[in-house]
């Protein structure tokens, strides 16, 4: 059994997860706001406190925590931009004191949440039986994570995997992270729906069902950026498909079609041009399947 | 002892390496020209016959194989874009057959030039030490190639690395690749001397040290595209340095002068805040050198 903890700037939930990436139990808190790190630590202690009363909490051995970036996994913390009482924050450190009183002294692995879903789909969704898979969120963010000669490669500090802030336009937008032309500032949902002149990505793609020249072009846009990000990760570790999921993946044809007729100029060597793409096969639950398979495969090592 | 094969365009070079890496005996024939697949593999069983006589290949275990590109280290084939009558060619079948033949019936391994050369600067030169590493060479392309968790990362066909091929200007110029924007069409010592209006790299280099404008404006994209390719590579795998040959990176603070300044923009995130750019440490023998510490490395697995 693995506990499994999703960290975000909305909620933090938890689960625990059986040995097949079932959810046993489940539990949940809203993300406090205007209190300090340790209000917030609290209410992931109310998590863990809910799923230590499950009957099942006895066959804990171990933790997974997937969180919002930017994370340091080298030393345990992070600092997740929708939380701002967490700079830094030693979550690992607290989160296994909190285990220990409840009776379970259990190993802690950190992920960024692109790893983790990276994890759910190489496990038990659209990357399963894939050596070397990229996977991807396009939502309000694009993030990502990559498995590499069958294994999850988080990185030292578990955030490889960052297709979002890669650039493809050397003198693009300027992108909040302080890089130019990321593929997020391009592609993510906030960005379609601002090039779009909508208020969110549901209603560019609305829009663009409708034939609204503004909103094609914003997806057309988004297409490009992607497959310009996903071909440079395919020609620089060598992967043969790339999942993507999240609320813009959901567009469909939208997006991937753009996305497939780009990818045609962008993975142009021959040893990419066999790439496939493909929708993420989990929901919602990505994240707590990802943390708990994080979990079992960096901590058996 | 390692039988080291680097093969490119002008030349296929051969030696014998020891296990500290000392080039023992070496041999080469130019690239023939002008002849069928068969009637290059010709100068190649010339470089092995001639090694075959030194006493020291009795002492030889395995073989490493580094090929200008594209290769398929899967197939064991080369398609190297400057040896037009290889394409698909068996390298490594025929190269077992010609080791058999004289004695020496060891395990061959085939990799690009980029990860052999990346191989060279992990094993002895300027990575050494570092677990997550880039090494590239900017000449008349841009290669490279990847060291991620302290193991060289070839991929399934040899071929991880290519950072000369990754696109960091969506609507930029048309590479020979196919793509746009690639890094190589921008930074390359060929496309450099083309912005510069001059014959090559070396005359580029010396109008921009004179001050001319349209050279230091070519060294400055350069190290642009250098630096938005290598801090995208740096976002998605999480590397702590990158190492740099090759004749264009000779010309020394004219390239790493802009890419260290530019850096600066496109490596934005935290995690990758702390790159080390580097000069290579190791000259022309670092294809055999690569060849051979590719094999060793390769083929314990």
């Amino acid at each position: 059994m693995t506990l499994a903890l999703d960290i975000g700037g909305t909620k933090i939930a938890g689960a625990l997860v059986r040995g097949d990436g079932k959810l046993l139990v489940s539990a949940r808190r809203a993300t406090p706001r205007g209190t300090d790190g340790d209000g917030v630590m609290a209410a992931l202690e109310e998590v863990v406190g809910e799923l230590a009363q499950a009957p099942e909490w006895a066959g804990v051995r171990r933790c997974g925590i997937g969180s919002a970036g930017p994370i340091d996994a080298s030393r345990g913390t992070v600092s997740p931009v929708n939380i701002g009482a967490w700079r830094g924050y030693p979550v690992v450190e607290r989160t296994e004191k909190a285990l220990a009183r409840h009776g379970a002294p259990v190993p802690t692995v950190l992920v960024g949440d692109g790893v983790a879903m990276t994890a759910a789909e190489h496990w038990l969704g659209a990357a399963r039986g894939h050596r070397n898979a990229l996977c991807m969120v396009v939502s309000t963010g694009v993030g990502g994570g990559l498995v590499l000669d069958g294994r999850l490669h988080p990185g030292p500090t578990g955030n490889a995997g960052h297709i979002g802030h890669i650039s493809v336009e050397l003198d693009g937008e300027l992108c909040p992270c302080g890089s130019r032309g990321c593929v997020e500032i391009i592609a993510s949902g906030t960005s379609i729906a601002r090039h779009a002149g909508l208020a969110d990505a549901a209603a560019a793609a609305e829009a663009a069902r409708a034939g609204d020249p503004a909103a094609l072009a914003a997806f057309d846009r988004a297409g490009k950026a992607l497959a310009a990000g996903i071909a440079g990760t395919a020609t620089l570790v060598e992967i043969d498909i790339c999942v993507i999921g999240g609320g813009v993946a959901a567009a469909g044809d939208l997006l991937f079609g753009p996305l497939r007729r780009h990818l045609k100029t962008y993975a142009a060597l021959s040893f990419v041009g066999h790439l496939e793409i493909t929708a993420a096969a989990l929901g919602t639950e990505a994240g707590l399947v990802g943390a708990a398979a994080a979990a079992g495969q960096l901590l058996e090592v």
